[in-house]
């Protein structure tokens, strides 16, 4: 990871958050008083982002100090604490929300990843993401799929090539589109396109493709692309994905599951910070 | 709204996707290709964001078309074109992501927002969001949240009082609490105090709390609560607000209903955009 | 107050002030050595703002000590040493003006502020500031204004709303004005109608606002006015305050005087940092 | 001017003045409105910074006209009106506040230089300001500065050296801190020596400073500093300046006379913008 | 490209170079000057950049006109003009530097890089670049290797992944190493290996790395360790790459030869500015 | 030095190289393991920038320890250890390739500072740099310049003049050129006239330049040209400086040499970090 930007990420969310202090807390507290509070799981899931809350209250506060009591990736029960934070009380009121914000956004990605993972342990499949990620939260949301057993797509538009329907339509075809990225793009790059029927499979599989995407097929269709494929490119499936189809589309062959809704439509988990 | 913080959200998402450029787009394309597409909502929800979208393509080019078509607030079915944009077809690829990211989930949270302040119609009471928000997009979804038919809770810690059990335990009391606020604050400013239980309603009250929240009560609770409360403050109810509860929860009396399930747990609303 | 908005005050005020560096002290220092300093205040004034100074000092280097004398809010006399200051000399020099320009202003304000205050304080008014500010140092002058016995108006346009004659106009008048912004804001805010006569006066009393603003009245009329308003709203008194005439704006029944001049017309307090 | 820089100061501006947007307007205001106000000065006075307040609505809205009727360095009475802007009403109300906030200080910062720089016209010296600038505006307090009448000192720590007592107690007197100094800065840099007795002036003096400073003295040791330096340098003059004593510091041989409170203590020029 | 991000190189860079405005320019010129001036090329060299040189003056003045006569990668002889720009005199002179800083360093790093491709165009391989590039500028220096004739190593540490010796020994061998790495990315990356002899080249073959990179080998060992690959990997070259050796390490079976030289070592191409 | 500048560039310079983390290091390291490494030279050089590479690692991690061998501007040998550094082995791994190329780059401009430098020990001249620097970086390589033995020329547009041609011709001659700069630059600013033949030189003399830039011109005309000024300037030559011919243009009267290749055409001095 790279801490710098998960500070500025930080910053930003606590600026936003309180653009002219927080009033109530600098009424109230003196500034003196300390307190001890726990992070506590309300709901069964997977914690995803501790340090991530630390970084709130350290940014906050050089003093207070965050134990983490489950470590990442760990699937915790309702009731479970799972962080220890103490120190100046009026720090921890204001690292509260912005801690909580961020936490439990990635342990709902991450808790829903797993819901994914799991359900394709036994095939050879792997869950991915998508680039339909929070904006600004790109590389928290990544880390939290990885953490709840997912693998990740490309991070930007810069890191990886996705040929779509209107670059093959730019360029004059697959090959051709193939073609000219090849000669753009680092050599360190891998090329995948997308496809929609099997005639673009197979014009993926000449062009070289180092992936095909099976978008939106039915079961059927995927069968035929594997077999198309024959192990000359990575297979990606994607298109509505849910935990409940998704083992329909984890045929073997099949590399790569992708689902957006992994990071655009997220069940916060529930998590509570109280004080003792 | 701010139209300068909208930007710096958007470029600091168009910069997360395109660290190095979109490397696709930019093998293929000459920079002289105009498209045209189509934004397509693919169910049935409520708009809200449209110009957030615009400015997305603006960003990256000044040159490029944004036509609205549906209205914010409007309720569209599946199917409906609700915005076309034409330009560069480079320029178009470029912003695709980064405003569908944007859109869906603004339009997400309308949508969710209008579920719950329908069932809400003819109760006395409308729906108001809370700070659960995304890091880093506030505004834009105490806007989606407006665009649904909610209202807005306070912005941020900055702009309205809310006294909670440690504020209360520091100052040793609630009309301690009350107090030492109203002298440390705008006289603008509005002071609500969270209560748990009938004794905090009615300290509350007694110390002139503007706004009295009751945290987790059941609905005779709620009610005893109002009748204490007797108009002296308006009435808040907050915790576990569903869809299916919120009804039992819009006692008469009751000025809001609180929800941080509005934007912390949304299912992005799905549109497409097609090039045409 | 936030502290990472007033470390990017300092950032910037420092790169201001140092854009290749402070050639002098760097061509005289070796950087080892040390000194220590006191800030001396040469006038009678009101204290605001050491922790603002130990900030800049800590920003340049972590390893100066900043004691302060003083306490915040406290009066103190010509000839007083308010802090000392310790640490590498050069650290000292380059930190010197950032720090004394806004240690300056800041017991400025608080200053006039209350000699405002002092006017006051038989009468049951409070003495508020405005938006009137420093462009970028509103979070500091804000609370200089509090550390000299004043309140503060609303911060910025998003947190309380004030209907002036424009809005008016635009609204078809104060109840319709009123009406609309009701449903556009949080719960959580307030309204306060800057009237002019005492039609307006009347108008904003029937359409229920939460503060009303008596604004350039003379004493008849604010008299009359708040007779109108009868404890409906708050009163607040506005336009062309000064120490002078202050006490005959403050007609019983005025809970808040405002002055734009807290914080736009300013002496510097005289205070200077001696190298001992 | 760098116009980049002032960009950002607005830019700051702005977002300070409305973290969450303008409520109020927003809640009134359909958007398409539009209105024409005139900037009009309430009292005597210089006016410098037009073009900013053309800036600040530019920046909030490209669509605004912003008519500049006074020029800069004009001297106008009360009553005058120097600017015309018109556009979405909307947008001049967002805009009004930050305009008015920078362009009343710089007005009256020039009104304040002015006064100054007339008291000096038949002497052979100038004003000139300080480094006690406002934080985060130096630019534009500087610009202000020259539009009244005065002449700039140094910009920064950057750009020209100030030899200060500390300075020379480090390295063990004028003589070799002028040359320590010399060695490490651009060769189209000039080396003034801050001196506050007669032995100090003829040890600058021979050390070869470009500028000495002859920091608080009476008017007696300036006369007979001035015959000491003898046309070997430029001679400024500091400490304690008023409009009241400034000519007695202006005595033959002095080139600059130099006051902080140019800019530390600055009563804003009244202006108003009215919607008409 | 994505020009958000040039556009923070070229604020920055003018802000740099502007702190407090061009003096000498805002003393003389009015405003109201214009000119019209050609960018020349006084040496023979390849054209990058002269969309980012359009761009600075763009930043300054949108007033400018700026007509690109060479094209990107074209490739001059002294004395041609490249571009033509023309409007106001002041912003031309604002412009100036920074814009020729940047296209004489984006010609330099294009035409350097054309050197090493021309030696290598009968060859098998493509020469790259490196992360060796300048902090802050890489996206223009990658962008000028490509329009020189060469093709981009990795954007950065997220977009590839490259094993070095510390990561082997880390991992406890070339094996180990890249099956932890295949876990812990997206199925979009690609992974090289570094190797300094043929035991590691074996390993990393057997590994199944995707790139391997064969460090400082001499012409032989390169040879054996491309027969080793035996196209299972693509092969790079890297290691004290210059114009005179090249040929030598472009054996048959190498795929690239990267060089930090590219970007790290560069003479500007002679280009200058002149008013006509 | 200001440290806040380096640290953003410092800053800027790890997320250009870090998007999304180290994908290679985040997947082995389980971020327990330490190290240390060795900066080690592999050419003869000058030494500049070690606290820069110093301030990269703790950026990262501030728990990495860097321990200085060689000293600024010290002449080290091929096979120096000049510096090691210990810790975390991710954090060592994140910051070596922003590190190196900070350092080498500064290392690269002292070195060829230095050999401009010893050529002109016996002469009265100095070796200067120019602003042809790379943009973002001036600061760094202005400092490299002067560790190297040159002195800097001016920093900016903004804190010294140079009048040029264009200027000349907007004000109607090199006299009334330099009037008006005087009425508007601060009185510590000295101006410099750029001369291309011996009657600009008397024209510059008469006017008062406080320095004369000779460009261009050839030994002769140099030699007249320093016989027409008559000391009554600093003297400047300047255009195509090389280490060849640098003797010829050092003739006695002149002060100062200006070379922008000292910055804009470097050889980075070849450094390797090396785990040991």
């Amino acid at each position: 990871m790279n801490n710098l930007l998960i500070e500025r990420i930080i910053e930003n969310a606590l600026i936003e958050d309180m653009p002219f202090g927080d009033i109530t807390t600098d009424s109230i507290f003196t500034g003196d008083e300390t307190s001890e509070a726990v992070f506590m799981a309300k709901e069964e899931g997977v914690i995803a982002g501790l340090f991530v809350a630390e970084m709130v209250f350290k940014k906050i506060d050089g003093g207070i100090c965050f134990e983490k009591i489950s470590s990442e990736g760990e699937i915790v029960t309702a009731g479970t604490i799972i962080a220890k934070v103490s120190g100046k009380s009026a720090s921890l009121l204001k690292g509260e929300r912005v801690a909580l914000n961020l936490l439990q956004r990635m342990c709902g990605i991450a808790t829903k990843t797993r819901g994914f993972a799991e359900k394709l342990e036994s095939s050879g499949a792997v869950i991915a993401d998508t680039r339909k990620t929070t904006p600004g939260l790109r590389i928290l949301e990544k880390y939290a799929v990885r953490t709840g057993g997912g693998t990740n797509h490309r991070f930007s538009l810069s890191d990886a090539v996705m040929i779509k329907d209107n670059h093959i339509k730019a360029a004059g075809g697959i090959k051709s589109a193939v073609e000219k990225v090849r000669k753009g793009i680092p050599h360190t790059t891998t090329i995948e396109v997308e496809t929609s029927n099997l005639s673009e499979v197979s014009e993926a599989v000449e062009a070289g493709a180092d992936i095909i995407m099976l978008d939106n097929m039915d079961r059927e269709t995927i069968i035929k692309a594997v077999a198309i494929i024959g192990k000359k490119a990575s297979v990606e499936v994607s298109g509505n994905v849910t935990e409940n189809n998704i083992l329909d589309k984890a045929i073997e062959g099949i590399d790569i599951i992708s689902s957006g809704a992994l990071t655009h439509s997220v069940k916060a988990m529930d998590i509570s910070m109280k004080f003792i």
